[in-house]
């Protein structure tokens, strides 16, 4: 990231620089489910994080397709953010001493990534519909419409089972 | 952070440090707020920060109060999520060479905050209601609903008036 200069002019350059910024992190978060999927225990949860792992690979397809589409090249920028985030849920999962809050803290670590790409894929679609890229527009709705079911979905196994068997 | 011991043991515990750390979170982002206060130009977008500084320093309170409640010593810990976001924030905004677009960079960096706040907020209450401290997570909810009322509010300044002129 060039940090002396001034390189976004336009909404057009804030919104590649988004999308470079979103697609360092989905491919960050596509090597962390491993360790996710390894470190839980409850079946739905360890079922849950594989199945957001094939969605993710997804995701980063659909951002090479929306970059083609753009005529801007596929490119990551890094992106403190999620490092930040990742960092954080790799030091409180390293605290933890029992398998069962252990899953708590995997389900907040993960709601924490969600709510990230929630407002990221939020703010590109708002503008790739100013700029007049519908195309653009639709292809991003689909990843947030997923990140949003998959933040629900953690949510419910959160209050239904792991959050129950956390607090026994 | 103790990286080397496992201090979580128990859901209460898991509680109180993700406690303290959306403490620091909101400490960082009082701090934070005058600087978006001064770099925003739309005056409908100025106004609203102000707004949003002075509920934060609320919610620095009722943790406060919470923490108080659950017999806890106010503490902050290491936040690397809140201060990734925060360091991409001042990444973004540095770049930016022209005021309207400056506006949606902000727009967009503080919906990252929000959603940080929404998804923490979220867990905390939950764990609260499963620990049987209603009257922590009634504190906490007013502060989730305030969050995300600033949250829909970015949003519709972006969609409504600022986006417009960024892209103009």
């Amino acid at each position: 990231m060039a940090l002396f200069s001034r390189d976004i002019k336009t909404l057009d350059d804030l919104f590649v620089h988004t999308l470079r910024d979103i697609y360092y992190a989905e491919n960050q978060i596509a090597k962390a489910l491993p360790d996710m999927i390894a470190k839980a225990t409850e079946p739905g949860l360890k079922r849950g994080f594989k199945v957001h792992l094939d969605e993710t690979q997804n995701h980063v397809a659909r951002l090479e397709e929306v970059f083609r589409l753009h005529g801007a090249e596929v490119e990551g920028i890094d992106c403190p953010a999620i490092d930040g985030i990742m960092e954080e849920a790799d030091d409180v999962v390293g605290e933890v001493d029992d398998k069962q809050v252990m899953d708590a803290a995997l389900i907040a670590a993960a709601q924490a990534v969600e709510h990230y790409e929630i407002t990221r894929y939020g703010s590109l679609i708002a503008w790739a519909k100013q700029l007049g890229r519908n195309d653009c527009a639709a292809i991003l709705q689909r990843t947030l419409d997923e990140e949003k079911a998959t933040d629900k979905k953690l949510t419910d196994m959160a209050e239904r089972v792991v959050n129950l068997r956390a607090a026994s």
